[in-house]
């Protein structure tokens, strides 16, 4: 339920909505929107809320979600949101160009990609130091050090630094080092991690399942959001389909229906959704011309060499010539996000 | 298997390979490539084939298929098909925008929507008069009516007109009117059908099926190159997968897969790959983004009086916007195929 | 829309509405269930229908349908179709075994087969005489020929035998030799193979499409009762997913989700729904625990010699072994359909 | 790789092939198979690692594993892993039904159903504590509180506990309650929760992840055995697909699939494979037809009360009726494994 406050309404008939709300034993979020506030009811559903918010003084309207997810809906906050990260931002009139190797794997690699990425335009780094991984016998990632070199590659270079944590605890181990704590596919429904990144001051990048539908994942994100964390990125990364050629298919329609549903920004990963570097690409440009607000990429100055996921990463050189071309299609598609929603 | 002839060998050499090919039982496609000929041999695969044709003169090389379909790859041809179309091209450096109601349904609203969608930059004109429906009460299409009314329609427009065959018989009737044939995505693995469309001199539009992997869309046209029709034009029309806010997935990575295997010219028809006409321009935009030759889109001047799919229909001045945004796009990415199958 | 006729309805009743509902543009299919007659009216769908037939003499009551299909549905008949076959029967309280090669090799391998399925308990034979296959390079099957080796293996085991049509020219030609008719899974939406279907006076076997919602599969079928053809068999033969270790994914739940919603027949095939023969055998149990009518299973005596699908066939020993322990779990449930769907 | 011991290999040679194979900083997993030692070998793959190990004194055998998993392979030990459970056990020649409602919701809703399914001959008694939920705003459970109540309702019946803990914290506190400890399908793969339940004494409840391959779910497993935790119990609770008559499909192609490549016992929850009671039954008697060593069913009293999940639940009365027919069925394959992996 999204109440609209009038644009006359008082501070006072705010707070009394607020709290005669907190009485009928429900949660309340408050946004402010400049000319007038809105303000997210949330918990009990009796048949004549309705009624009764529209009642109390200063109220315009209130409206039933028309999807399960409450914060996160275009009901809720009409403009799209934007996640200042130092001095540029994620959402809004920017495109985001996240890139680095899939693990971090010594001082050297992390340093000399975090170089070449920066070099070549991307806005901010990405690197893995907790690695979540099929097999028990697989590389793990480096842990705590990791963290240490990205954090001294932001230092030598400037750009933010992305991580993944994969537990309560390391979300808080990671937003010691990092600028942006993403959570990863495989736990998108993993509660306890999103209730912890709802907790934190930090920006949270925030992975689809590869087997959720996009409802699902707005679900998730609303979990954070009702933390009072405002600031979640979504990042389609591909899903689980009978088709073998790719490891998952990159679920372009994502991006306009999200952009429809929700103000949150989003961004597409081509590297997994594929798997394939061959066909990264071709999917990242898809992904701006299709609206999102930007990709994020693995590259490895020595793909044949990397610990995980070579076979998916850019070299640099043909990383800088995607930057150029996804400016490019960013411009001839003004801006990234087509209007259609607004229709 | 794919011999490759010297370029030096002579007409006597390339006769010689093909009587011993036909010798042992197999069937023989000759390509020719300009500087030098190609040829496909189809049938047995025993294992000492690639020795003996080796041994013959005049040959080059010759290679084991990477893939089950053998013609229709690029191994056999590789630079890009391009098939000519009433003055102008699919596939190439032509940037194709075929557009029309889902149905053709009257003399008026076909005349009306034709003239909308040339006005607007459309290439091509579609229009469906038999239409494959679910059930067996939903409306069937006009028949052969329908196909009269194309034709007048590509009269009163000079578009080229594509309309659906849903049987060998209908390739037939369909050929006298249409200057594409088009086979549904249910009749991908119609095989009576693919063989009509193989034995017809038109080009034949080939959808891929909406549970079909590429491998088998790729044999599929396979069927159709065996009988000598080389005009073949694919067309990437959504995959079924578990996510309900789309009515299909547009499997956008089929782009670049499409393109890195095959040489024949592709298209997105994002109409049928989401369903929903909200999502409709950004998910074209993507197509060409990501490389395809172009789109197939649907059309229609009154979408909630269309007797089919009126949801999935953009106005026309929608459509014209969009294709204004496709040049942009496509003249952004430099061509429409990014080159990362030529690595 | 299904109107219930009273008890007492007189046959002048019962032609006043066929000859009113028909006047309305509407088709009508009349079915004798004993005690009463149920009429389906199928056509225009106007709003007050329904008030409009229950105004009529004679009408108990007027049911707008809760599925877009209407003969098949379980509101048109209450109790399960049974379709006799050569003194046995498919449905009701049989248990029905069809087994078989995959395709029509040979005299010799024709034969052998069908004395080793008849011995062990099958209860009709299968084989295909035209094979659909993915690639145009595949044994196509020995059509004609093909179906006169069936024929002689009728007449040597008295097995009633159940074999492809590809085409309405097919269906017609394996109608003088064959007892069943299949429509395989690439067919299930071939709209004019299914007309044809329809207008023979044998019964059908439809396989559901491997990419094929139930609800759909039922539209098909409804295609051929809607030719007045009620001798339908519904066979489910695995959909496809993303799970990799078998061909297939077996839809279990399709069996009591179809016993529900239809009085059609229902079989399973598990060979080809898991694609290996070691799975063969749990899944068909599993098929007749649900309360499936019964298995369709691929048999050959030598399957490293099949020219098709060797590696899903049970050789007949294990075979013999499956069909003793099929009687016995149709004998721990009781009768086929464990009855859920009538609570 | 697995290597095989000589029958008459000595407690010497056994324990320096152990330190041998730790000073190349493998680790080792020693498994007595009452003939014959076998050890798992884990860690770095070195190309002559089976010359050297075959080289050992005691060595009989050294296999390279088929399969990315290897101590929950059939390789690592070809009998039934059977795990005792206060007085009965689950796997080998037992019956497994684990029945109870969804949630623990009050004292009395679950005394109440406990009795019920202990009287009607459940071998075991589910209900959740912690609840994983899709949405921030639904029932999340009764936590603690409600593991006070499932241990009561242990003591009035006598039936062991099974309840899910959703975090490392969790599993310590459930297993302070509990007999089994579930890991639900969203957490398979929530890494620090699979370590967390290796180092537990209690047997682990593992369901297969909704969008997981069988290999990925063996995989799970053996993040949990690798810590020599060998007390796990596979559950195949239903996967997603394109299928929306049911909430999921079940996966029934997985029991015989699993118990050929896997010692591990494996239960079938059809109330979440199905999501709709109607077809409860029919699929738990496929799955302990297909081989299944029992099933996990969700029971209620009162289902149109039940705080989440009341659609899918069943009556005691139907519960009773059900497990009657699951020890028929059981009987009828005689024994819960038709012995098609041992061909």
């Amino acid at each position: 339920m999204v109440v609209i406050m009038r644009k006359d309404a008082t501070a006072r008939q705010v707070a009394n909505l607020v709290s005669t709300v907190e009485g009928w034993g429900c949660s309340v979020h408050l946004v402010d929107q400049g000319e007038q506030y809105k303000v997210g009811v949330i918990g009990k559903e009796h048949p004549d809320i309705a009624a009764r918010l529209t009642s109390l003084d200063g109220v315009d309207a209130a409206l039933p979600g028309n999807h399960p997810f409450s914060l996160a809906s275009r009901e809720m906050q009409v403009r799209d949101t934007c996640i200042p990260l130092n001095g540029t931002a994620i959402g809004g009139d920017c495109l985001t160009v996240i890139a680095g190797p899939c693990s971090v794997e010594s001082r050297s690699q992390m340093l000399e990609i975090a170089h070449a990425v920066a070099e070549a335009g991307a806005t901010a780094l990405r690197g893995g130091a907790f690695k979540p991984r099929t097999s028990p016998y697989s590389f793990q990632g480096l842990a705590e050090p990791g963290l240490e070199l990205l954090a001294e590659a932001r230092e030598a270079t400037g750009l933010p630094v992305i991580t993944e944590a994969m537990s309560a605890d390391q979300v808080r181990l990671v937003a010691n080092y990092a600028d942006v704590v993403q959570i990863g596919t495989r736990n998108m429904q993993n509660f306890q991690l999103l209730h912890a990144a709802g907790e934190i001051g930090l920006p949270v990048l925030l992975k689809r399942g590869l087997m959720s539908t996009i409802d699902e994942w707005l679900l998730a994100a609303e979990y954070i959001l009702s933390h009072q964390n405002w600031q979640v990125i979504l990042c389609e990364r591909g899903i689980r389909t009978f088709e073998p050629s790719t490891r998952n298919t990159t679920d372009i329609n994502a991006v306009p229906v999200v952009k429809r549903l929700s103000h949150l920004p989003l961004i597409v990963d081509p590297s997994h959704s594929t798997g394939d570097w061959h066909y990264v690409s071709a999917v990242a440009l898809a992904a701006v011309a299709a609206g999102a607000d930007g990709v994020m990429v693995e590259v490895h100055t020595h793909p044949d060499q990397a610990r995980s996921d070579g076979g998916q990463s850019l070299k640099p050189e043909r990383f800088a010539e995607l930057v150029r071309q996804l400016h490019q299609v960013a411009e001839a598609v003004g801006g990234r996000v087509p209007q259609s929603h607004a229709s």
